[in-house]
């Protein structure tokens, strides 16, 4: 699919990223990820590439896949780019459109829900997390940062073009979700819960992570098989939302001593 | 110690950071924890409150510690800050200047060795589990971002206002300080080293991590007592840094199933 760059500036806008099912992927690294994943990647954008460099062999790359490539200028690149030193390639790609179903049937790992993330640096790095932690896929309230933001896409590092992420509607859903899946249902708190070891009881878990600011919302402690805690020194901050998230995916690796 | 309004604006630049020894925190939140902490506060800055507000209180808490206040405009603030939304208050704080004694002889849990992080906000993330995990503190090689960049105060939460940070200027140094303390020196890889339970066998540890693209510098790899890696999905991207040494500092939480 052929895209004009008037159109593809537009997609730095969530609104239009939704209405047309497209995103951008931005920079050497994110692009070549993209192309090595399902995604599908619709077009690709790029600066004179040196012949021997990492970016022409990206744009070979697409063109031997039979995707449309574009030479543009630099300046012509920084319009369409939300990095402020956008790295001499840009690609469009349509948006996965996983379901939830999708997402429970991947595998037999955890299930990350995250209610309320607000910054899309957290998102991505949780996402990154947990692709790499086996997880199954993650599930995104609607006031979770949208998916396919830049920032999402870069601090994610692409983990999303391969691991099955699908927005969620109601609680029930999920706890539908959960039930199929014979898996707990497990909220997380940044003080007062059960102690994390309690999840080494189970494979594998469903679990809930808050926003930054308010933490999970109360619907979620009141369906939920437990909520955990992650003990802390007194008197210091609650962590990172996506720091938690991963300590708790990462789990495992301290079982076996 | 009364500042002007023109000078704190230098504060932006990190050699006037490092000439003046001083530095700015921005928002309600960081400035409570500043005042509320061991640092040094020279000056707090601040747009017209609302009496019952929380701004109001800080202001009031820096008054009654015999803390110089000024009102300043929106415009004025904008002007002083690093975030784009400031929240109506910015204090100058005097850098700490904790050695690497005082990191070793804090405590009795981990010491991070932080070489080469380049992301603010990594390096921040970094020191806010740190603190939270019950580490002595960090020690930070001169390649790693400067520490009282605002988005490091921000990323940390403040966790070094309290936490002793250090830079160190030699390897011999970190070496020395190990011994003395008797843990050992414990280098952390993206991939290939031990298994990350290997840490289990000791109550601390020192650890070093590498930076966001090349890992830790070869030279600790050399005199250090042990290699170690987090297992990851297989093809998956390695963790983001924060995350990595933030599930190594949490590892005793798993210890007791």
């Amino acid at each position: 699919m052929k895209i004009g760059l008037k159109r593809v500036r537009e997609l730095l806008r969530k609104e239009n990223r939704k209405a047309l099912g497209l995103f951008l992927v931005e920079g050497v690294r994110l692009v070549e990820e993209a192309l090595a994943s399902p995604l599908s990647v619709e077009c690709v954008f790029h600066v004179e590439a040196d012949p021997d460099s990492r970016l022409a062999r990206v744009v070979e790359t697409a063109e031997s896949d039979g995707i449309p490539t574009q030479g543009i200028t630099q300046k012509e690149l920084d319009a369409i780019c939300d990095t402020r030193t956008p790295q001499g390639v840009v690609a469009v790609a349509r948006t996965p459109t996983w379901t939830e179903e999708d997402v429970w049937k991947s595998g037999t790992g955890d299930v990350v829900v995250v209610d309320n993330v607000r910054d899309p640096g957290n998102l991505g790095t949780l996402l990154r997390s947990a692709e790499a932690a086996g997880a199954r896929g993650a599930l995104l309230t609607a006031g979770t940062v949208e998916l396919t933001n830049p920032k999402v896409v870069r601090g994610s590092m692409g983990a999303f073009f391969r691991l099955p992420v699908s927005y969620t509607d109601s609680i029930d859903d999920v706890l539908r979700g959960v039930r199929n899946a014979g898996i707990p249902l497990v909220a997380t708190s940044s003080h007062g819960g059960e102690p994390a070891n309690l999840l080494l009881k189970w494979d594998a878990v469903a679990l809930v992570l808050g926003g930054e600011a308010e933490g999970i919302t109360r619907d979620w402690n009141r369906v939920c098989d437990c909520i955990v805690s992650l003990a802390q020194k007194r008197g210091t901050d609650s962590l990172n939302v996506a720091v938690a998230g991963s300590i708790f995916l990462f789990r495992h690796l301290w079982r076996i001593v």
